[in-house]
């Protein structure tokens, strides 16, 4: 079926149940980053593949929101199939709540799947279109549509020992239920992969570049049970989960077991699916807190931490050696942006414990360099050669961590500005790096001292400054961020968050500068106990982009300070003209 | 009657309504940070006279909450009224509400002021207290007790004329009623003191400091009520009134109004009364958001701006003129920390359209400057000599505009840590003042640039930076803040705020820095709007505390050109030894 004869199929559909709207969203159960490919509803429905997107069919009517990343790729993907494009962000463009409203009858019926709708997002859109005088339905309109769904995955489900994880399951359970006390709660559900597979010590790949595999964990005071496709778990992870008191039931099992819960008080995320809150809310009490373990797993233990310093002396020798192999190739061999991104696979695969990418590469090429978190794909990918500069930002799952980096380089000539500008960037990233900040500050205190070298110069970047990073988990994990947007979460000691500034000028180069810091105690002082940020990334910045009159002593110095510990880190794993070529990069401004 | 037979005259009239704890809250109904006379129920009850704290009451036993400030003067205060201290912020006192909840029984009922008590606060209070089977209600229980509550204030109300409000009521109800507009409302209650007269071009001085009066307004798309003591307003305020389209009601009306009110989409903003929304819920529809015009108050225009500029200098001549008999006279005529604060008073007096004090005089020697927020009273204040140093806050009400001027001076000797500090906390006023950034940004973003010369260090100080100042108006208003805490309110152009670092070392020396600053436009650029400070307060800092070596470049930059414009600014007002001493503050660093 094309795009345009599964919308009419489903406006059958729509007319038979008397729904006059159906919005499908880019979502799975488990509101995650990434969607398995048997959740890809939006993709199937429209043809439009970008990351980021949901359609809303009405009876004469279809459109596609999604936001400034996906303004080319959009319409030529969205062309034949009657969808039309909604340009998210951009001023004028219809919300799409708006748009149904003005698209439907007074009194008409909105269908949403709830299994694919966050709480929270339902309660929004019901209170708006109740509003209006539209009423919210649950209705899984795509389901027998979709009838070459691909079945969901079987990939091995596997142990994430205790020497990588530093904690036991039963210990992670207890901690769990001491915060459940605390808010009162019986029972507890989670449902976001990365903080089941967490609680679980268990690790797997139902989803591109997150190690996690689909479940759901129901715990109570006296029982933990883990719904999970019971074939794919190692006799090892099933060992486990023996003897840490976790029971086994299916994953499909799951609502069905929902419906038999009674006089619970349930705290559950507010970000949790729809089809959860249904399932118990008539038969119980629901605490809408955030899922306790979600902090813990950001707050990193000792052995992750070392984990992560670990895997970083791996990461960092294969990004020198790309480095390496990319400057002294380019103009020499025909390479474009998604070759390049495969040749830095192939380096990291070198690497002991390398699992694979931890999302897909951004290799932007001069002006593609500008377009924020351009994934190259293989067909359209741009040519590169010896001229300009170029942004790599990639990372790597290991079984001991999580790595997440980005630099930017020159390839032959580069423009007075963009070494003004590159420094720019380089210094927020220096001042994010060497503050020093008292307990109870939140990421968006600190956010400024990246941004205040760039708007010095009336300029900015319109992208968050830093985001939590998983222990062999996913490389986006809250619930801490560094960014200007309100998140009223602390940081602790023992987070990793990514630092990377950037700078982003259209049709001419993009420039990002990211390493991966960990929060650590300073000193406690009589005033409070103060962090500074301990620097993970081991990799060389260019000195050929930065411009060192605009530095001050102090960032000088960190600079010489940081490329010492690097190269006492790295050069032992490197030889021969890797190593030589390495010596002047690491050598001091 | 003392407090004890007050409190057992309460406990009679709480037994006989079946009441098992009655809250008194430090509150007007108007929330105002100061209260008038007739609203000091709880210092009436209690003895206690600080400026922050409350009483709840139990049949068998009292409790008053306050902060850090009272610790000291809370306990004399409360002797013999059989109410006990619990010190908030203190780790382990427990919270009131879990405290009632220790002192009733199941079921129990607990009363409060509802008229005293603002929605926020009463939702709050009501969803904890039934979590937990009690039931709260509302009964005035001190209106019949406090037999000899002075009567409200019949002080004049006038015209604060559009030469010096810059926009004319008829405009700002326009203006309002566009916002209603926006939020479906079709009537709008204000009932906080200082957006009620910036409304209506009026002034008064019902409360200490602030030119406020008594009254609420009611508007609708058509009308506009104010309630207000007849008897109060001038000819020239009645025919303003007239002219504008303002209709005048009795104050003791406005909830025999309310009751009135049927079938409307009533804005309300939720720091408003708990009486109100009882009175109107019923039969209508409450929108809770913050009162629109509290926005357009904070945005000061062109002539508020200049009022501001004007007043400045006044009030620099007079700084300047007393700090110059300050530290020519400590040490050699008898002076206290009160007597300083009267003597400060007298030389603002001689300023043009000086109207009073916009806030209680702090004035703190040598360790007292380490008690925030220290306000010393006549009796029992620190006498003053020539050693050690001094903080000095204070601030004016003139018809164009309103003050607040912090300075910390040494009056003789001072030790090399305490310009240490002081040089510190400066930095950290220079740093909020030079920032450039971009709209959109909160105060929370840039609280941080004040204090990272203190964090550098490991200190901190325990208050916010910043807080809106009005035109004319109260010296503390919103939205806006600088601040750590959470405030999603961006920092416009137009908008007045404090900038007051400091630093306290107990038992040792308090230091702060302050000068209000005014956010202008930068310039535009390809990214966004870019904003800038515009210093308006003008008086030296004692170059004699700054520690040269500490500063970079661009901080004494900023000092010498700060001096420069103050002197070019006040210079040609003043004469004599003044002159000539001022010429020695104000030459570079």
């Amino acid at each position: 079926m094309t795009p345009k004869e599964k919308v009419a199929a489903l406006r059958a559909q729509m007319k038979s149940n008397n729904v006059e709207a159906f919005i499908v969203y880019s979502a799975d159960p488990h509101m995650s980053e990434y969607l398995p490919d048997e959740w890809q509803e939006r993709t199937w429905l429209s043809g439009f593949t970008g990351s980021a997107g949901f359609v809303v069919v009405t009876m004469d009517a279809a459109g596609l929101w999604t936001d400034g990343r996906y303004f080319t790729q959009a319409p030529k993907e969205l062309e034949g199939s009657g969808i039309d494009l909604f340009k998210s962000g951009i001023e004028g463009t219809i919300g799409y709540i708006d748009w149904i409203i003005s698209q439907t009858s007074e009194g008409a019926t909105v269908a949403v799947n709830g299994i694919a709708t966050s709480h929270a997002n339902w309660v929004d859109l019901d209170a708006k279109l109740t509003k209006h005088n539209r009423q919210l339905i649950d209705l899984p309109l795509l389901k027998d549509l979709w009838v070459k769904r691909p079945a969901p995955s079987k990939n091995e489900v596997f142990v994430h020992p205790i020497e990588r994880a530093g904690q036991s399951v039963s210990d992670k359970i207890s901690a769990i239920r001491e915060k459940m006390k605390v808010e009162g709660a019986t029972a507890h559900i989670i449902s976001s992969l990365d903080d089941v597979v967490w609680t679980v010590n268990l690790r797997g790949s139902d989803v591109d570049c997150n190690p996690v595999f689909l479940g759901y964990i129901l715990l109570t005071l006296e029982d933990c049970i883990l719904f999970v496709d019971l074939d794919k778990l190692t006799a090892d992870a099933k060992s486990l989960m023996a003897d840490s008191g976790v029971s086994l039931k299916a994953y499909d099992a799951f609502y069905d077991h929902l419906n038999t819960l009674n006089n619970a008080s349930i705290l559950i995320a507010p970000n949790s699916n729809q089809s959860i809150f249904e399932a118990v809310k008539n038969k119980n009490t629901i605490i809408e807190k955030p899922v306790p373990g979600n902090l813990m797993k950001a707050i990193k233990n000792e052995t992750e931490q070392e984990g992560f310093r670990t895997v970083m002396v791996r990461d960092g020798v294969a990004m020198v050696k790309f480095l390496h192999w990319l400057t002294h190739t380019a103009g020499k061999e025909p390479m474009d942006e998604y070759s390049i991104g495969e040749k830095l696979d192939s380096f990291r695969a070198e690497g002991k414990n390398y699992v694979g990418a931890s999302f897909a590469n951004i290799v932007g090429y001069k002006d593609n360099g500008a377009i924020m978190h351009y994934s190259a794909k293989s067909e359209g990918s741009h040519k590169v050669t010896n001229d300009g500069s170029i942004l790599v930002d990639s990372g790597g799952q290991y079984l001991e961590g999580t790595t997440d980096i980005t630099r930017t380089l020159p390839l032959g000539n580069v423009s007075e500005d963009f070494k003004r500008d590159a420094t720019l960037a380089l210094q927020g990233l220096i001042q994010l790096s060497i503050v020093k900040f008292p307990k109870g500050t939140l990421g968006m205190h600190l956010d400024v001292l990246a941004r205040k070298p760039l708007w010095d110069e009336g300029k900015d970047y319109n992208h968050g400054t830093g985001h939590g990073v998983g222990s062999f988990l996913n490389v986006h994990e809250g619930p801490q961020s560094i960014r200007k947007e309100l998140n009223p979460m602390e940081l602790h000691e023992g987070m990793v968050m990514s630092n990377e500034p950037g700078y982003y000028l259209e049709g001419e180069y993009g420039i990002r500068h990211e390493n991966l810091i960990l929060i650590k105690t300073w000193k406690k002082t009589q005033w409070n106990t103060f962090y500074e940020f301990e620097t993970l990334t081991l990799c060389p910045f260019f000195k050929s982009i930065i411009v060192k009159d605009m530095l001050s002593q102090e960032e000088i110095d960190w600079i010489n300070t940081y490329h010492k510990m690097v190269d006492e880190k790295l050069a032992p794993f490197l030889e021969g003209d890797v190593k030589t070529w390495f010596k002047t990069l690491v050598s001091p401004l």
